[in-house]
């Protein structure tokens, strides 16, 4: 099915030509307006619409003729995580709290992938090389070099923390999809555990699902806390 | 395509009755022998092999005989995960440094996961309940307890470890996969900024992709070391 894809159809094309079979032209073709289509179609589907096959429908054209400006679906995602991450606000400048400021881009960059489902696991699983993961690295090591962090243990630390942070969104996406009874499932096994066989458990009951924000924002601090007491090996 | 699963065939099967039509007898349906099998597929044909239909071909029935023993995907997903983590060696007793059987354990999880391709991402998108958990999160507990961790962080703590320790098997997978390109790709983006608009990354250089297990170990203590000095908000 063919669907109008208004925000592209909106933007001024330059190099339209009119068709000899008096449709709409086509979007002239590039790796920006393959990146946008295959962002529109992330927001609309989920990862499922994500595919190579469905842009070129988009866009009026064979999956053949994407190959000229994206290799392959892998670097597809590549390019869609790093427009995305152009999203990622990383508060300026040096004035505040560098820990205040880091934790605010990690939130950012949490909030950016969970906007759109299925996109953190796919941070998860790519190796992004774009300009925007490159601002992103960067901001991010200035505000641990503020932190007193030393270079080395900094750049592992920058890997670790948005390793973590997309995990998490991960895990949070994944509960959207109307994970309750697997929830359900978890809180019971652990909720009718004896006292005697399993005692940590027993005893906390509630507790080992408490907390969602909050527990979110623990682990951030966790994190920044044990780079600061953690040398490198 | 009929595949001979040599493992199931050899083991001995109770209540086997001779088929009228004279093929091999099929084994007694349980929810034991379905996720034997999807454990099977999923070492064979990695996660694309997982699929209740796959699983009923091979137990030469059909998808909705199943349904009495698994109620759908998510839930086979659960009790796969659930039984590999039953390969989870946790260094018992009260003896020796606690931290170093913190991590021997989480290590233990982390390659049981990377043993199965894909495995990691199901771990990171299932709310895994059954009793190899179960065991495995009563005995994180109780190496935390050792630490002097109180139980409501160490509640926390138990979730955070295994997100990480799941998160890393998963980039270590994907990274399996032959992502040698994209690796390519971002090395070269990193390396080769201005020192004038990116001079943290411009200093550090190779530093950013350094190390692999070391950096893993880190990893681990800056978890640990951080969750010892984070109280719960």
């Amino acid at each position: 099915m063919f669907v109008c894809y208004h925000g592209l159809m909106a933007t001024p094309k330059p190099r339209q030509v009119l068709s000899r079979r008096s449709r709409p032209a086509k979007s002239p073709l590039s790796q920006e307006a393959i990146v946008s289509t295959a962002l529109d179609l992330l927001s609309r589907e989920g990862m499922a619409g994500l595919s190579l096959r469905k842009v070129a429908a988009v866009l009026d054209t064979g999956a053949a003729s994407l190959y000229v400006y994206v290799a392959n679906l892998d670097e597809l995602h590549a390019l869609v995580l790093d427009r995305v991450l152009g999203e990622v606000v990383t508060p300026a400048g040096r004035d505040g709290d560098w820990r205040y400021r880091l934790k605010a881009a990690l939130r950012s960059y949490s909030e950016a992938l969970y906007a759109r489902p299925g996109l953190a696991q796919v941070a998860l699983s790519t190796i992004p090389s774009g300009p925007n993961m490159v601002e992103l690295t960067e901001s991010l090591l200035a505000l641990l070099e503020q932190g007193g962090v030393e270079p080395g243990r900094a750049a592992w630390a920058v890997d670790l923390l948005l390793l973590h942070t997309s995990a998490f969104a991960a895990e949070r996406d994944n509960r959207r999809g109307g994970d309750e009874v697997a929830l359900r499932r978890a809180q019971e096994a652990l909720g009718s555990v004896s006292p005697d066989e399993h005692p940590h458990i027993h005893a906390l009951g509630a507790e080992l699902f408490s907390g969602e924000q909050s527990r979110y924002d623990w682990g951030l601090d966790v994190l920044i806390n044990g780079v600061l007491s953690t040398p490198r090996p």
